[in-house]
């Protein structure tokens, strides 16, 4: 029954009852964490095989020896796998270090001059369009190039793109857009085919400085058998004359190790040779007896695909509890609205308006860790305070039930306390 | 006999010899390359059980997973390492990726805003001190960061203080000072205590915001049975409450993989602490996998003077075939100079004033590559057109050895042609 429709002393008799089992897990002292997004142990175990791959073998096709220095768009073999998981060609594609935010970042300082200068020019500010609820990494990044950031609401086929078409023809200073086109963080949404189609042409709005950012960080990882399919963005781009607008991002945090993975960035041959020059000063180039590594681990599509449905079967029941917990405690109370991703590593509960917070406050004090309120929006500001981020990947099973006990409980109080308040 | 005291007759029959020996080598179509300070093979060889020397343990002693995401400052097994080879505590000190480049360019990046902020106050420019001969990529850091380059002559005792001391008491602005103070490249010089003291001191002169940027990339590259000591500055620096101005680099390029060791960066805590912040933005954290296999691969200082030692009897022979050769050919000649390294990665060959060039060029001709004339210098600019810097550790014992017949045959022929035109 809906939390709504009970009366006042319904409501107090059911705020008591959970404020009574919400001491219960307190005295319980609980420490448990649902805040970011790791890969298990679980997970982690399914590529120890990685150290030592290399046999003693160093030596790329082309005789390269990788333990060397030098090649900072990375080694071909590894440039290849990059073009396979983002749909490209070898020579669009570099292979970077662990981090693909890394590359992200660097992305954004090789342009930030040049946006800085048309910003000063015209006496304005450079900004960013950030659909949300979002990334938080990808926030913080524009926060430390004095960035401005614009909410753009994302729907269940992609950010809202006739907002975004007009924002970006009534401004010239909006430079870039934050996108996980593919079970999105952390609603788990992947953009449609139209919403694609329309990114292609932003560019053609925006102009050539104009840079989509589009982290394709689950692009493999799937939680059903029929996984969702990404339209093209590149050949969509090609088409149109914008493909140097197109930034494309993927790692293997999530595929291998989260801490010691390779990073991959895929754009126009154009763009590409410009960021490789921005680079240059700054490294001789990346770890290419990683790459070679994670090339003879992962080898082919095959090989991917397989070792991705072993995640599955460690990640899928955790998805499932999470699901079938709120739907029972929370499924028919009008107080909660919740995604159900088919791959990815987040599930996006909206709580009552007002509320996420102080859901997030009570899970704290009874030793459950949410990510902070307001960290999937920039600046951390949430206008509805309504948004809370759960990953489940990282606990085990049980510990991951017992965490959910305490956040229905929670959210549900948390809404009653609201509702008698009004 | 000295060249100069050739009569001119002498010196023609001469010419002619040369220009024969010199026809030959064209003839022989040789193709050897003296350019980069790169391991050789077998060196590289020395590590290859980096590679699987986990053996499936991923685990540090305070229990942290070294797969999974975090810790931004580096493992602190690799903080005690990298403490070990800098002289400092592992609070002291960060482990990043595969590149101490990456490092200090970051450090760069983090201190040029506030650095160009002050120089708009004054409306200046940024400046930096760089001793000459140096090493070509921190002169290109400083190109990117549009940081003016004022050279500084290095002497066989470091840098020259009174100039570098002079020039900071007139220039505010002047903000850095790139080293390498042992087996400094390319001169193998190492800086004396009495230079080390009054390293120490510039903080004072330069204010809060100067960096002393102590490269010890060759902190453990000996190449004689009693290795050159380099002062400590770090303690020198805390007397002198001057820690802060200090940043101290050092990586694993030359000791493990040249591309995929790790990295150590050394400063002030609080020095660090302002660079980790600036650093949070770009990236969750370095490979923490490769620092782990890196720690149980060098694990103490015995094993790393051990390991060092294998290196030193693979260029051992090398270093000393250069000396051997120019001795040989140019001993008595009065037309170049050159350094007797007693550890690091390269030989300095001055010739005379003006024709380093023709005599890079001649080579080159010839089929043997060396590092382009200028590349010692900032800007590429050597005002006296005379330094070539050998690196010799890359090729095979006999490619070096015919790389250094041709090079004296052009050194002479260059030096030949050069007294005859006067």
């Amino acid at each position: 029954m809906k939390l709504t429709d009970l009366s006042a002393d319904e409501l107090n008799t059911r705020q008591s009852e959970l404020l009574s089992a919400y001491t219960q897990f307190k005295e319980a002292r609980l420490s448990l964490d649902l805040t970011r997004g790791k890969p298990c142990a679980e997970q982690l175990d399914l590529s120890n095989d990685l150290d030592g791959i290399l046999e003693g073998f160093f030596l790329l096709q082309n005789g390269t020896d990788v333990r060397n220095y030098g090649g900072i768009l990375g080694v071909p073999e590894a440039r290849q796998m990059g073009a396979d998981i983002l749909g490209l060609q070898p020579a669009q594609v570099m292979v970077g270090g662990n981090s693909s935010l890394t590359l992200m970042y660097n992305m954004i300082a090789h342009m930030a001059p040049q946006w800085d200068a048309e910003a000063r020019e015209i006496n304005s500010k450079v900004k960013f369009l950030c659909p949300v609820p979002g990334y938080d990494r990808h926030f913080t990044i524009c926060e430390s190039f004095d960035i401005e950031m614009i909410n753009v609401d994302l729907l269940s086929t992609g950010p809202d793109m006739t907002v975004i078409e007009n924002l970006l023809a009534q401004d010239p200073m909006i430079k870039g857009i934050w996108c996980v086109p593919k079970y999105s963080n952390p609603t788990g949404h992947t953009y449609d085919e139209e919403t694609v189609k329309r990114f292609a042409q932003l560019g053609k709005i925006a102009g050539r400085n104009f840079r989509i950012m589009w982290d394709n960080a689950y692009v493999a990882h799937h939680l059903t058998d029929n996984p969702a399919r990404l339209h093209d963005l590149m050949d969509e781009s090609m088409q149109a004359g914008t493909e140097d607008n197109l930034v494309m991002l993927a790692s293997t945090s999530k595929i291998t190790f989260a801490g010691a993975g390779i990073s991959f960035l895929g754009t126009s041959e154009k763009t590409l040779a410009a960021f490789e020059k921005f680079l240059t000063p700054q490294v001789i180039g990346f770890d290419k007896v990683n790459q070679l590594r994670h090339v003879r681990f992962l080898q082919d599509g095959g090989n991917l695909a397989e070792h991705m449905n072993k995640h599955r079967t460690l990640l899928g029941p955790k998805f499932e509890m999470v699901q079938n917990k709120l739907q029972e405690a929370l499924g028919d109370k009008g107080i909660a609205e919740w995604t159900r991703p088919e791959g990815g590593y987040f599930i996006s509960l909206d709580t009552l308006p007002g509320i996420a917070s102080k859901v997030i406050k009570f899970a704290s004090d009874a030793g459950v860790k949410l990510t902070p309120a307001g960290a999937t929006y920039p600046y951390g500001m949430d206008p509805e305070n309504r948004n809370i981020r759960i990953a489940p990947t990282f606990p085990s099973l049980t510990d991951l039930e017992k965490a959910l006990n305490v956040l229905v409980v929670c959210l549900e109080l948390a809404s009653a306390d609201h509702l008698l308040s009004q």
